[in-house]
C-alpha cells in the first residue's frame, strides 16, 4: 500500500489554551477562518477543515502547499502533515507499517505514540503496542528497534471517534495570537534589521500595525523608501486580506533645524523626540494604544537606557513598547531570516547622514528641554503630518 | 600522545565589536577581570588570562570546572576548551591527529578550519591541507573523509604568533554586555516564572537590577517570599560580587483597601498603577533609569495593551521596559531552564486571591482615575515606602 498524505492536524498556540473556554473557542475559530481563506486565495483544494477544542483537522490532498501557508498563521504552535484513516485498528496498523517502510532507515529506533478522543475497543497503551509489534514483524529487513526514550522516528497516532490519523512529522508553527486580538499600534519603521521584526512580534501577539517611517531627505538613501514599502509587503504576508495602513512623514527639514540650531552631540536625541511626538500623534487619529519600536539597550551609542528614558519622556499620553529591548543583535538576525524580512533589511543603504561623530551617551534631560526651546517644535510636527504621505498594502484579494 | 586539555579560547559577544575600539578594549577587559575573579573565588586554578582585542586565552588544566563557569559570563558569546601547543606546523598536526583519534567515530566526516594571526612559513590553506592529509594517512583505519560542507566534526585551529590552540567544541555563552556598562533598573519581583527572566534579560544588557517585591499580605501566599528571596540568590550567580538590593514592600493593606473601595474588575489595574508609583519612588531613591516588569501582551486577561497603557499612566517620569512584552509563554520558560530560575518559580503558590473573576480587559482611564479618588494614593505609596524592608544578596567573597 503506497502512503499518501491526506491531511495536516493543526494544534492552536498553548497561551490560547489559559483562555477562558468561550475565549479560546472564538480564538480558534477565527484562526480557522483565517485558514480557509489564505487557503482558498492561493488556490490550495481542501476537502473541508474540521474544528474541536484545541485542534483542527484538515483534510487536503496538497499538504505540501497547505503546510508552506501554515507556518505563517498565528495562533499556530505546531502542526503535522498525516495520514488519515478510521479507527480500525488493523487500518491503522497498515497505515503505519507503509509509512515506516517508506521513511525508516535501516538500523533505526522508534516509538509509537498514541493519542485519543472517544470510545474504542482498544486502549491508547494497546495501540502502541499492537502497532510497534506490527511494524517489528512485517519489517525484520530493516531490523528496527523500539527505543521510547530517545527514537529516532516517533510514530504518532491520533484517534478521535471514528477517524485515526498518523504522522511521523511536527512543524513549529509561529504562536501568538489571532490577528486583531489586540489593539492596534504605531511602528516605527526604517530600512534596517530591527524594526520590522519588531512589529512582526507585535503582530504575532494579536495586534495590527500601522507603519510609520521618516523620510531623512537628504540626509537619507534614496532607497529606503522602496525598502521599506518592500519589508511591509513581506510583514503583510502574515496578515493576509487585512490592509496594513503606511504612513511616509518627511523628516529632513526637521532634521537640517536641528542640526543647525541644536548641540551636534544631541542630535540623534533630539531627532528622536520629534519622531516620537509625530508617532504620537498619528497614534491619536489612528486609535493606536502604543508606539513600538525597534530600539534595543545599547545597540547604537544614542541608545544607552538613560537616553531612552529621555527620548520616551517626550511622548506624554501613549506608552512606547520596545519588543527587542533586550534581544541579542543575533537573535534579531534569527528572527528576521525566519520572518523573511532579513534579506530586504540587509540590502546596502547609506547610514543617517545627519548622526554626530560623538553622540551624548548620557544626555541631561535639563538641557535638552533648553536645545528644544530653540526650535518650533509644534510646527515641525505639524508640518510632518500635513505633508505626510499614507497609503496601503494589502495581502491578499485584489492585490498581490 | 595523551590528548590533554590546557586552555579554553574565549570568544566576546560581536555586539561588542560594533563600540569604538577604546569602548571595546574597556569593556573586553572588564570582562576578562571578571573572569579572574570569579575563577579564583571557585579556586579554579588557571596559569594566566592573556587578553587580545575580541579574544582572551585562558590557560588552566581545569577546563571543565571553567567551562561551567564561563557559561555564566556576561559578554562572552561563545568559548572552546581547546589544547595549548607551539605555532610549530608538526607539533600543530601531531596534536590534531591524537585528538581525532581520541574523537572521532569510523567513517566520519571532519574538516579543518584554521584561523592565523601573525607571521609563519604557512598560510592558513596550508594547514588545513596539511592537517587533514595527516588525519586521513594517519588514522586510515577509521575510514574518514573530509567534508567541508557538513562535516560531523570541526576541527578548529587558531595560531597566535607562537602559539596555536586546537579544538573541536564551541560553546555558546550568554553574550550581552559587561556587568554594570548600563545603569541601574528598579525590577518587579513577584514568585512567577516571567519578572526573574526580565531581570536576566536586563543584567544581560549590563543592567544593574535593584529588586522590588510587593507581599500581599493576607492574598498571597507565606511562602512567595522565600520564593523571591531564592531567585534572587539564583540570578545573583550571573553578578559575582555585586549586591543585589532587595525591597520588601507590605502591599497587603493597600490591596485591601481597593477590594473595599473600588470597583471589583479593575481591581488588578488599580493594584498595578500602586506598585508602579511605588516602584518609581524607588527608582529616585535608587538613581535607577527604569522600571523592569515581566508583563507580556496578552498573557493575563488584565493585561492586554490596552490596559498596560492604562496602567503606565501612572508613572510620570521613568519609563517601564518589559522585556518579554512579546515573548511566547514557552520562550520564556526554555529562558527560564538555561537560567536555572524556573525550578525555583515552578514550585507551587497560591495565586493572588484578590483577583476579580472577571477583569477588565478595557480600562477606560476617566473611570480608573476616578475609582482613584476615592484612595488616598499618596499615603499608600508612603506607608508602603515607610514600612518597606531592604536587604541585599551577594555572590562572592564573604558570602555564599
Amino acid at each position: 500500500m503506497p502512503v499518501k498524505y491526506n491531511a495536516i492536524i493543526i494544534r492552536f498556540g498553548s497561551e490560547i489554551g489559559t483562555k477562558s473556554p468561550r475565549v479560546k473557542v472564538r480564538y480558534e475559530k477565527s484562526i480557522c477562518d483565517y485558514i480557509r481563506r489564505l487557503l482558498e486565495h492561493h488556490s490550495v483544494s481542501f476537502e473541508k477543515l474540521e474544528y474541536t477544542y484545541g485542534r483542527a483537522y484538515l483534510f487536503t490532498n496538497e499538504t505540501s502547499e497547505a503546510s508552506e501557508l501554515l507556518t505563517r498563521v498565528f495562533g499556530i504552535s505546531s502542526f503535522s502533515p498525516a495520514i488519515s484513516t478510521t479507527s480500525d485498528i488493523d487500518q491503522i496498523a497498515d497505515v503505519c507499517v507503509s509509512l515506516a517502510k517508506e521513511e525508516f532507515i535501516p538500523n533505526a529506533t522508534f516509538a509509537v505514540r498514541c493519542r485519543r478522543v472517544g470510545t474504542h475497543p482498544y486502549t491508547s497503551l494497546d495501540v502502541n503496542r499492537i502497532v510497534g509489534e506490527r511494524i517489528l514483524s512485517s519489517l525484520k529487513d530493516l531490523n528496527l528497534k523500539v527505543d521510547l526514550e530517545n527514537p529516532m522516528y516517533t510514530m504518532g497516532i491520533e484517534i478521535r471517534e471514528d477517524k485515526a490519523f498518523i504522522f511521523l512529522e511536527t512543524i513549529e508553527g509561529p504562536g501568538g495570537f489571532p490577528i486583531g486580538s489586540q489593539g492596534r499600534v504605531v511602528c516605527l519603521i526604517s530600512g534596517g534589521i530591527d524594526s520590522p521584526v519588531a512589529a512582526w512580534l507585535m503582530m504575532r501577539r494579536g495586534c495590527i500595525p500601522v507603519f510609520l517611517h521618516f523620510d531623512l531627505g537628504d540626509f537619507g538613501d534614496k532607497r529606503t523608501r522602496d525598502k521599506v514599502t518592500r519589508l511591509v509587503r513581506k510583514l503583510s504576508e502574515w496578515m493576509f486580506n487585512t490592509p496594513l495602513r503606511v504612513y511616509i512623514v518627511p523628516h529632513g527639514e526637521n532634521l537640517q533645524e536641528i542640526k543647525d540650531k541644536c548641540m551636534d552631540n544631541l542630535t540623534c536625541v533630539l531627532c528622536k523626540r520629534v519622531m516620537y511626538r509625530v508617532a504620537e500623534r498619528i497614534a491619536e487619529m489612528e486609535g493606536a494604544v502604543a508606539i513600538v519600536t525597534g530600539e534595543a539597550i545599547g545597540e547604537q551609542a544614542s541608545q544607552t537606557l538613560h537616553n531612552l528614558a529621555v527620548i520616551e519622556e517626550a511622548t506624554k499620553g501613549v506608552p512606547v513598547i520596545r519588543p527587542l529591548v533586550t534581544f541579542e543583535k543575533v537573535e534579531t538576525e534569527r528572527l528576521a531570516r525566519r520572518i523573511g524580512t532579513y534579506e530586504i533589511s540587509a540590502e546596502e543603504e547609506k547610514g543617517c547622514a545627519a548622526a554626530p561623530k560623538r553622540p551624548s551617551t548620557r544626555a541631561r534631560m535639563g538641557v535638552v528641554l533648553k536645545e528644544e526651546q530653540k526650535l518650533d517644535i509644534e510646527r515641525m510636527v505639524e508640518i510632518a503630518l500635513e505633508r505626510a504621505e499614507k497609503f496601503e498594502i494589502k495581502y491578499g484579494n485584489g492585490d498581490n
